[in-house]
């Protein structure tokens, strides 16, 4: 069996942890988590890896140190003996997930290690399968991840599922302290950098005809809730020129949207949207909507912003609608760093040598990734493997057995380079 | 004290039945049902009308049979004796409702019938307060004048209202026996027709400068429920050319019924709209809107239906999303009768008759009214008063108090016009 094979292999034998038999969901700090948890340790000790749950319920592998006398004084800077270059992903999954979101990055990983099994490295090699990054559970995102980077929020611990269990209890019914959350935490001294693997969740590779791209940067969204508020009148008494209709006009803003994103490269999504009274005779006097922007940078989504609230005052101000918009969530982007982009370009091209002059292309990423939390503690890099239709959160999620063997040789290649590149 | 004040109080004095102290509600079969009917009842007698409450819990106010002597033969033809000529409209609300929307033509028809008190008519003249014609407990609309137009549905006895009370169990804990509904039921050959004041719940008149106008047709609302449906997508990972958002695509759709509407000089209105999976972060796979169209007249309304619908399917199909309508509601626009509708427009000029040929318009109705299901059993005719702004289901309803006048004028004046027209 080719090694490929053995990794969608693994990602299949994964979705057996599941909350129900029907689909895949797998969430934090459940017995799917800890099930998993288990499965995944026993193919990183058969890579040659020390295993550790931590203080978050992230699942790690670590290589034992080198060998006495390679370099005694490669033991010491960090906290934790070497700093480590770290490869990973997440374990965690949507309601009706697709069996590759996360954890072909982790499965990846291992199996790069296992590669790597007997090659000396200027670093300590780590693996880490993350827990939360989806936040389907308690409503967050990247618990897992940010606990590792030191920004647990203490806020989160109160937090309900949808049974009502706070993210502390569910740590207590885990078997984890939540008055040791601290020690999961990494400090940038310990770390030369994370890479990650993952698909695409985006057609642009499929469209080019490539199987890898490396990630120039990851777009922090910002989540809006807008208000548009009009009147509520009678449907059949209340003649156009009267009416002051709030979901005609957050239809026009649901439209002004998309062209502006359109035009900006960027993506706005109104995701929910709901109106009051709500009946089939009464024009809606209130309407809100959600909004979730994105783009390649913080200054290109914030002016896209900026151009759907200028367009939504105006709008609505032609209807006597008014327009409100409240932000609820916003995320910085993160900047995947020059060294270990590198790295993964130049795996990516080592590893399609054969071809001539290899295509290989730098993307940001709409979509949020544990590498986001890890950049506020280290570098970071990402490797994107083309998935078919760019389907993503879903059943129908799918990659190529050969995409994925190159996408062996290119993470592996791509430590080497970060290897080349690192002082010991 | 003027009459017109005198109704104008009547108005004011009927808000204090309600189910709330904050603001006006007063359903069917309620406590403030019963108490209504007992405070328009006394209005009645102090009119010289005899009462009864009817099966289904409508209040009505008889003249006396003519006195023996001016024409013993007008006593035979109907059931009840003498055929009637008509004169209500409603007592029922909608929640947080103004004074007048069908309190204004039960009181004025009150205040008409004292007018006419010692004149000979050649037919019975009856006064009724309708229940239900809003529907608001039990989701229906014009229960009451159902039963009398004998179109009492079987299938609403086991409607429940918010607290899971039917409308068998209503009837019973009023006091009315669900048995007796079909005594409610009048015949075409007792009725003369049924004329109906009412606020207009528009701003023509006003716009018009006009204090009355004739309705020439109550228009009859269709119902849809229309789904679009797409394909729920990751927001950050799918790109516009691979998206087919149901919510996108609801928004053009609901645009171009208003378009359209507009187009035909007709209403189409989406009262209500969700979609799925309704998160903030995933494109929505499916969206669903109420649609209530109404033109004024039946061929219109379908032709406009016909319109949106083939609209719905173009734009959907643009988008790669399907387009569905399914019909919930159909009721046919109800005609006003030539004979009734000049009975009224003359009864305006006359009321109007000092001023330099006044200027009488013929309305259609966008709003259902009692008149349409009377129109079942006996020609109908309306009219209708100038309100404030066109607002009605508002606590801001107003009428003006010299309106209230010239319409007491007309209502009286188009009863005599019946009268002339009226073979004994």
């Amino acid at each position: 069996m080719t090694t490929a094979r053995r990794v969608l292999d693994r990602c299949a034998a994964l979705t057996a942890y599941s909350a129900s038999p029907d689909h895949l969901e797998r969430t934090y700090l459940t017995p799917q988590h800890a099930a998993a948890n288990t499965a995944v340790a026993g193919w990183m000790r058969d890579a040659g890896l020390d295993t550790e749950t931590d203080a978050a319920g992230n699942l790690w592998g670590r290589r034992a140190p080198e060998p006495p006398g390679t370099d005694g004084a490669r033991q010491e800077p960090g906290t934790r003996g070497v700093p480590a270059l770290v490869l990973g992903s997440h374990l965690d999954t949507v309601p009706d997930a697709g069996a590759f979101d996360g954890m072909l990055g982790v499965v990846l990983a291992i199996a790069v290690a296992e590669r790597l099994r007997d090659v000396a490295l200027p670093f300590a090699l780590e693996v880490v399968g993350f827990w939360d990054e989806e936040g389907a559970r308690f409503g967050t995102a990247l618990m897992g991840s940010k606990a590792v980077a030191g920004q647990w929020d203490a806020a989160w611990w109160d937090r309900p599922d949808a049974d009502g269990v706070t993210v502390r209890e569910a740590f207590e019914r885990f078997g984890l302290a939540p008055d040791r959350i601290g020690e999961a935490a990494r400090h940038p001294e310990d770390l030369v950098g994370y890479l990650e693997a993952h698909i695409e969740q985006g057609p642009r590779l499929e469209a080019a005809d490539l199987p890898l791209g490396y990630v120039t940067s990851i777009a922090g969204a910002r989540r809006f809730v807008l208000t548009l508020t009009g009147e509520a009148r009678h449907a059949g008494g209340t003649p156009y020129e009267r009416r002051k209709d709030a979901l005609a006009a957050a239809s026009e803003v649901v439209l002004a949207a998309e062209r502006l994103a359109r035009e900006a490269g960027a993506l706005a999504t109104v995701g929910d949207i709901g109106v009051e009274p709500g009946a089939v005779n009464v024009i809606p006097g209130r309407a809100r909507l959600t909004l979730d922007v994105r783009a390649v940078d913080d200054a290109a989504r914030d002016a896209l912003v900026a151009a759907i609230e200028a367009a939504g005052r105006e709008l609505g101000a032609r209807r006597g609608v008014a327009f409100e918009i409240a932000e609820t969530h916003s995320a910085p982007s993160a900047v995947c760093s020059d060294r270990l982009s590198h790295a993964i370009a130049d795996g990516i091209r080592a590893a399609r040598s054969g071809e001539h002059t290899p295509d290989v292309p730098g993307l940001w990423s709409p979509a949020g990734h544990d590498a986001m939390a890890m950049a506020a503690v280290t570098e970071v890099g990402m490797l994107f493997v083309r998935c078919h239709d760019g389907i993503s959160h879903h059943p129908a999620e799918s990659v190529r057995e050969d995409d994925v063997a190159v996408a062996l040789d290119a993470f592996e290649a791509a430590v080497f380079a970060v290897a080349r590149g690192t002082t010991p």
